[in-house]
């Protein structure tokens, strides 16, 4: 599936994370992954939409991913 | 930085990869990823956005990761 994806687009994280944040907490959130990063390694990248009718959501395959309960 | 970021928003993915591509292109990876996927297990969501100045992106750390280069 990595292999797949990286024929069509280009891999630049490991995990996704999604949600809605006011300012406040974002920022929180950034200073808290600053503070932990290893700034030559680590990246976070923010995809901010701010209404979500712009932004298009499709699955393909399961829709929920309780993975989520084991990380 | 899993953690962290689980405090704030919720976990969706495993990978993420990102590009422009044609709708043609995306029939075909759509394609090719269901047949590739566990139904019951693997997903592969898709985000949209119609026009790149709806979608805002940020950057913190690193900004392009070699890891690619492995993968």
């Amino acid at each position: 599936m990595l292999k797949l994806s990286r024929q069509y687009l280009n891999w630049i994280q490991n995990s996704v994370f999604e949600g809605e944040i006011t300012e406040v907490k974002l920022k929180e959130l950034k200073q808290r992954a600053k503070n932990m990063m290893e700034p030559e390694e680590d990246s976070l990248i923010i995809f901010k939409s701010r209404d979500v009718k712009w932004l298009e959501k499709e699955t393909v395959g399961k829709e929920k991913n309780e993975l989520d309960t084991f990380l």
